[in-house]
């Protein structure tokens, strides 16, 4: 029997308890033990006694888990980087497995974190930090581990996936449906982590330091969030044969640079990723020998996040019944360049409202011809006396267009640049 | 140093001569120790020339390989039951470990195989023989073990796949696009086991297994092929909101009875597998916990199949140095029932030629009355003396539906029951 301390009774670690009881029979079969839950902790003592867990379950303080040496596996639900890291490390140090669903902690201790746990001949198991319930991690490190992974995308973030969703469908603006997101539950009171890209960008950390063998953390990530995006984005978007996404995206170069960022962008409503609407999450892999894969699924939730957290448990046992903890630590073996956001090259969408008259456009085409941008479409929308003008590139430098855009605001003939988009999904020209 | 021992040199066992060179690098750091090709055999001696195989390592016959010492893993890529099943049980017997991308065998022989790899304490890897590079054997057994799995839909076949999108949208008929993919060497001269659904049925045999810890082998399975749907069928479903995929379809129903078939099916256009398109497969899972979760990619073809042969490999050589081969072997713990095709449930489209006049849809509706067979759609197509009728039922069992066709058929009135074809992906009435 493995006896499993918990600590964090919240969304997910009540969705743990539940599973763990639900699933008793055929989870001790897999695992070949039974499982239990030995104790629980919470801020709120309340929250374990509604699920029922008996008074001599619940801890006084986290002491009564991690010094409890009865206890094989503390699962780390409460969240954040502090106390959680010290909570982990200190299981850690106790030789406790542990398994976490935490990204902000991840996305930042990872290593520490990873290193500790091989130290102490240990698991740490993360699989419900990416992508909720949608298996991701481990199929990353084990059956595409041949590959030479070139690109990682993902849609990460069910909040913002769900409001892009609904403005695309029904044409409603970034303020309408983040209030019907909060009103739903999907968008919390501050959805700043979700809106502005957090919450994806810890995420893609996460997964780029998997796929590229290269700690990655939060702040090797270049983030974009969505409050910018526009019904008139979208519509321009749909004409053109694209959808707006929040992409996480991680690519390495033929030079092994890598690029990691979080911004909204063009995809081919033919992609694959296009037809991931409302709360699902998705994440698409580019490797030299298996090419396109994709995983699909709920990437938050109560019971989707336990699904991958009492997976990582049960996969922990049978590490310790065949005596083989820490078979599968640290994966970051080498150390790969980060490029600068200004390097990284992107096609992008341009809208600008310029004035409608003869020679405008030449003004701006010259100042693109000489920054090295070049553009691949331009549609004009006839408004009166102002034009709105879409602009597709070619890939270009990211330095070039900012400076090109810098010198276009100058322009008087130039109102204003309502939304530079950067493409993504789209086979090399 | 890990030394394998390839068994067959075609297409792919040459792309896995090609992956263990092109990324010997990264294999070698994932695995944590370098892995080399030791010998080939192939009945053809040239085939492993044209790849660059060096003499010394071409063996003169399968015991060359199966009874080297120095040989840690036997990779069988030769295909069919036989000698492949007679090779891997020697390999195994003599210690060695083996991966295998044989679904024929493995769905007739993965008892045989998963037990005497365990009887011997060695590995006996598979990933490759479903979905092809798409990860979903491993995430089935570990990422989503905490689940009981209610449901397991797959596109499992890119032939079939890919002669249903070309029909769907370009209107062609059956012998039209077969002829199409034979030129392009998606279907073979003898189309037989794709296009009878034969080939899906060994990969949902080989997954069912899986999803509900129970052996099913490919004589469990149910099969029709797509060979009898018509432009007219496909063109009825898009009207109605469906697209018609070749499906291998799992289920476990309350009782814990289960169901395993492959048939062709209406499933509705905003459904996941709806959009997988071309020879790409996709398996969607149903979990009691993770609710829905997408795998996509490519099932076949030379590389994306080295991709998991060589993550096996990969996996099994972590195994080896942490000691712990054998540590996720068969999974068949219990033993379900499977029902036969009479006693499932599924919902029907129906398409009948009549003659148009009154009362001749009242007899028809009585007879599947009488056989409570309930009817949720009709669609009637005028055409000249003779009628079209659609029907849609709801979920009916299928020994209700087949009486009452056999009632109908016998109806003056009805001339002819152009295709009955099951709906699925539809949530539960
Ligand atoms: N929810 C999801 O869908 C989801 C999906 C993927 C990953 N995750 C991750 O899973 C983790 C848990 O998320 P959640 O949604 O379950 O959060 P939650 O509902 O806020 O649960 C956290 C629980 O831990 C308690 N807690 C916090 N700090 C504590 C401390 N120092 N000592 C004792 N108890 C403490 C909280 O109590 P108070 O409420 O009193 O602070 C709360 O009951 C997070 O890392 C999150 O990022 C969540
Ligand atoms: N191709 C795919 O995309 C794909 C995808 C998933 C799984 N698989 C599976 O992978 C396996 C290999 O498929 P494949 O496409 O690579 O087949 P293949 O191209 O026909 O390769 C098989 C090779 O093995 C040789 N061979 C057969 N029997 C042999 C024997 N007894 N002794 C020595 N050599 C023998 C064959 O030689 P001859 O040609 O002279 O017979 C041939 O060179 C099969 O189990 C298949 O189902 C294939």
């Amino acid at each position: 029997m493995v006896k499993v301390g918990l600590l964090g009774c919240g969304t997910v670690g009540s969705g743990v308890v539940k599973l763990l009881e639900q699933n008793r029979d055929i989870i001790a079969q897999r695992a070949g033990e039974e499982i239990v839950l030995h104790k629980v902790l919470d801020r709120d003592v309340e929250k374990c006694r509604r699920l029922g867990i008996a008074s001599a379950k619940i801890a006084a303080d986290v002491e009564e888990i991690l010094k409890d040496e009865e206890i094989d596996i503390v699962v780390e639900l409460i969240g954040g980087v502090e106390p959680a890291c010290s909570y982990v490390l200190e299981a850690i140090s106790q030789g406790k497995h542990v398994v976490s669903a935490n990204k902000d902690l991840i996305a930042v201790k990872g290593r520490e974190i990873l290193e500790a746990a091989e130290a102490n001949r240990v698991d740490f198991y993360y699989e419900a930090s990416v992508g909720g319930g949608i298996p991701v991690i481990y199929p990353l490190k084990q059956s595409l581990a041949a590959n030479r992974i070139k690109e990682v995308i993902g849609i990460l973030n069910g909040t913002t996936n769900y409001m892009l969703t609904k403005m695309s469908r029904e044409g409603l603006n970034y303020e309408q449906v983040l209030k019907e997101a909060q009103e739903l539950g999907y968008a919390e009171a501050d959805p700043t982590s979700d809106v502005e890209g957090l919450d994806a960008a810890r995420k893609i950390a996460i997964l780029s330091s998997i796929a590229f063998n290269s700690r990655i953390t939060l702040d090797d990530v270049y983030v974009e969030g969505i409050t910018r995006i526009t019904p008139t984005d979208i519509k321009y978007a749909a004409e053109l044969g694209y959808v707006i996404k929040l992409l996480a995206i991680a690519k390495e170069d033929e030079e092994g640079q890598v690029e990691v960022r979080v911004n909204p962008a063009f995809i081919p409503a033919d992609h694959p990723l296009a037809g991931v609407n409302d709360v699902f999450n998705a994440v698409f892999v580019k490797g030299d020998a298996v090419g396109d894969v994709m995983h699909y699924g709920r990437g938050a939730g109560q019971m989707p996040t336990a699904s991958a957290v009492v997976g990582d448990i049960i996969e922990i046992v049978r590490n310790m019944r065949s005596g083989c903890n820490s078979r599968l630590g640290c994966t970051c073996y080498t150390e790969k360049k980060v490029l600068k956001i200004e390097d990284t090259k992107s096609r992008f969408y341009i809208r600008m409202s310029v004035v409608d008259r003869p020679g405008v456009l030449a003004g701006i085409a010259g100042i693109f011809g000489n920054n090295n941008v070049s553009i691949a479409a331009v549609v004009q929308k006839e408004g009166g006396e102002m034009a709105e003008l879409i602009l597709i590139t070619h890939e270009v430098k990211e330095k070039d267009l900012r400076k090109s855009l810098q010198e276009i605001k100058e322009l008087p003939t130039v109102k204003d640049i309502g939304n530079v988009i950067r493409l993504e999904g789209i086979d090399k020209e």
